[in-house]
């Protein structure tokens, strides 16, 4: 049962942005940015953006984020699905490449304590390839990921027990990206 | 030094938004809507909004944040101003309202482990006079300042130690609100 009567059933984040627009428009305009639109100079994929996003949401264990972006990111890894489970177990042995390796390892330093972000993390990500864009985008989305899950965690939003919800959910955020639901 | 190179020599989050207006625009959008238009149910003043997002930003150790609203909301405060620091020594016997201590004792467990807000917490804050807009509003204050926190640490931004500087900061906030910075 969430904290407040939030007037409608949808689960997780959808749920509060139906309840107030206000706020939702710009959480939408955020995640879109950074989970699609991304830097310019970036060479982060959709796939592997809303693969840092499942990471953080794990290391913060909301189950609502957690599994819809884990699903957002296995339908747009396609073949390479595989990728999402095998990261979310281990991201230091997933077969990922040592550049996504290298963001996740700061993804996961501004989840537990962005004052961590050292000066050698940041190094060892760009000797892997990674660009300003990247590194920048990374810590964005893990802190962004900070505050969605505490939102939804924070007002025990509802969190739907069947894996088909999420896949239904991750095909429809892989194709449509993230634009506000409608109210019913 | 900041992990990136951000092209201007602004401090802490407007450093960033300067960088990267397509995330900057809904961080601020967010900010404003949070920080000063708020739920139509609610009864928390926009200082006391600002304190919120200064005892997250305390107890996430981000001094750049907890400098700057706090510096707001003394501003906002006025003749009250010293409420500010008495909270940020002791939330639990500051002079302030029940009504803010029990919405406070939340947004602190939204910044420690959000799935620690319990049923009983939330009723304690309705027992003296919070409505749902007010609970929804701390929440996504303490979420939000999770995430702004953790962006301006993650990249290593530049924090003043003037405390004139903030104070002007606070000035600004109190009066203007939350609008994007122009680049020089």
């Amino acid at each position: 049962m969430p904290h407040i009567q939030l007037n409608n059933d949808a689960p997780g984040i959808r749920s509060l942005v139906l309840y107030r627009p206000d706020t939702g428009k710009p959480l939408y305009e955020l995640a879109q940015a950074l989970l699609r639109a991304g830097s310019p100079d970036s060479t982060l994929s959709d796939a592997e953006r809303e693969l840092i996003a499942a990471v953080v949401s794990s290391q913060n264990c909301t189950d609502f984020c957690l599994n819809s972006h884990a699903a957002a990111s296995r339908f747009l890894f396609g073949r390479q699905a595989d990728l999402v489970d095998q990261t979310l177990q281990d991201p230091e042995t997933a077969p990922i490449s040592s550049r996504l390796r290298a963001l996740l390892a700061i993804a996961r330093c501004v989840a537990a304590d962005a004052r961590t972000v050292t000066n050698e993390l940041v190094e060892a990500a760009r000797q892997e390839g990674a660009t300003d864009g990247d590194i920048h985008d990374t810590v964005l989305i893990a802190a962004a990921f900070c505050m969605f899950n505490r939102y939804v965690d924070g007002l025990a939003t509802l969190t739907p027990d069947d894996p088909a919800a999420y896949a239904a959910m991750g095909e429809r955020m892989g194709t449509l990206g993230y634009t506000l639901p409608k109210p019913n």
